[in-house]
């Protein structure tokens, strides 16, 4: 593989950068077609053994509402447990909660949007009561010893309200942060945020919280990620969410592409010469994988590039 | 459209970035199917009316090496000519220089690579014999008061030898700058370069020519473009190459996508505050428009985006 010549860190970037793999969950959750429980374990086995070290991997919600995540216990009891890697749940309430639990999740998963608009049109309900409503879950999961995070959604725009202000953020933030959130993430939800705002943003967060325990979790709609990204790194982000081949998107986006894709989170960090501890050739595997089980476009451009030219040389002759 | 909240420029950044859009050369040289002059010249005109002043709209190369490009006088000679507006032509000798003048090109651009095996494998010759055979296209082009342009490929790597040293691109540079150019572009000819890396290239370059006549041209192939821009604007760069709807593609690159989609680039410039004097909506337009008339996907994000929520829009009922 094309390796940079130097890999230095540019000063002020941090050295090493934990990934959330947010593919088995945020990504398949976005799939049309519903995805067999052993292509499901099948993935986060491959995704376990590449390295990473955080592995977004069921939802314990109504199967009403997600049937895609319907077997989650399953997928959960059935996977490779690799030492050190933490295995997350998103779980909306309580009953949610008790299932992640029962299923051995590692972490759980709360959520809440900074943007009022879209917390009452799509819960119908504030955005102080959804985030009070997780408080049962929190302190089940604090007494459990389990891992707790939190994500806040439309930090960088909202589908409806358009714009989000930075204080709607830190407040969200905050009351997260009271619940007694291990990690908080920052999603550009429909993928509209650039890199100033960006900026803006994650100080804001941080102000209320703590730059060491904040990810950044961006969509690549209008194809900023990994700006966006180079800009938290900038101002001292140290954990982002990607998804393997770019599994997902947004319903809620017209023209939506989804998560930023794992590979080019990795090309970008490790071309920076910030460590990981990913194999970037085995999240190249994995997600053309997945692609070919889902019968999808690999939406990594890395990925395509890589494995393009992995065929190339196998059918070239000199 | 989402704008983001705050539209000041961060500290350290160029307020105001020349775009230069090689679409209609560069992107349609590397499409397969021949587009006819007509879509070429409707193609020129609505880009010059977006508010572009820099259009790379015409190669003068052998009609046998480049048949999509034979029609370069017909097409030059069709189009409104926006004032104010700069219509490039690239011109590997005398003879394309003399038909670029002919044809009413108001700059020529000449070209080389910071990669000697690229060099030797392609036009087989030393990167230093393949720029002093410019030097009659130099002085012509200065006696007849024509602007004159480099590009310098193969800056960030090279698909023969790998790495590329800071020292070569530096060297590339200053022979290029002892012909006497007014702009020289630094390509990310196979789209392999990472931002820590760039910030490099770009401070060699600058070192050896001019930090504001200097731009830059990355692809994404590995869908770090973005990224690579911001990094440059970090470090003074206030040019950049894009191509509408990512037109073309690099056939030196497996599963190669091409230039950086001019859309994307204005999304990212605009949000970040940074006045380009080009309408996004038109540029979207164009885009949407050639990509309807070659059949191809649109490879802007912002473009696709932007497009499905229009359609959506109009499709809506509320």
């Amino acid at each position: 593989m094309q390796r940079p010549p130097s890999l230095r860190v540019p000063t002020g970037l941090p050295t090493r950068v934990k990934v959330v793999e947010v593919g088995p969950r945020d990504g398949l959750q976005n799939e049309r077609q519903y995805v067999p429980a052993s292509i499901k374990v099948d993935l986060i086995n491959r995704l376990g053994h590449s390295g990473l070290t955080a592995i977004e991997s069921a939802s314990f919600v109504s199967p009403k509402w997600v049937p895609q995540m319907a077997d989650g216990h399953e997928v959960m009891q059935s996977i490779d447990r690799v030492p050190g890697t933490t295995y997350s749940a998103l779980t909306p309430n309580m009953k949610g909660f008790e299932s992640a639990m029962r299923a051995g999740a590692d972490e759980v998963v709360i959520f809440g949007a900074a943007s009022e608009a879209f917390s009452n049109r799509n819960i119908n309900c504030s955005i102080a009561e959804s985030i009070q409503r997780f408080e049962p879950v929190a302190n089940a999961a604090k007494a459990a010893g389990m891992r707790l995070r939190a994500s806040v959604s439309c930090a960088l725009g909202c589908p409806y309200q358009g714009k989000v202000h930075t204080d709607a953020v830190r407040d969200v933030v905050a009351r997260f942060a009271d619940l007694g959130c291990d990690e908080i993430d920052i999603a550009d939800t429909i993928g509209v945020g650039t890199p100033g705002r960006v900026q803006e943003v994650m100080d804001a967060a941080a102000s209320a919280f703590g730059l060491d325990r904040l990810a950044g979790h961006f969509h690549d709609t209008y194809g900023q990620a990994l700006a966006n990204i180079l800009a938290s790194l900038e101002v001292g982000v140290s954990a982002f969410h990607s998804s393997v081949a770019g599994l997902g998107g947004c319903p809620y986006a017209a023209g939506a592409t989804g998560n930023v894709a794992t590979e080019d989170l990795l090309y970008l960090l490790h071309g920076l010469g910030i460590e990981t501890g990913i194999s970037l050739d085995a999240i190249v595997e994995a997600g053309g994988l997945i692609s070919e089980a889902l019968g999808r476009p690999n939406l990594s451009r890395v990925g395509s590039a890589l494995l393009a030219k992995r065929a190339n040389l196998c059918g070239s002759t000199d």
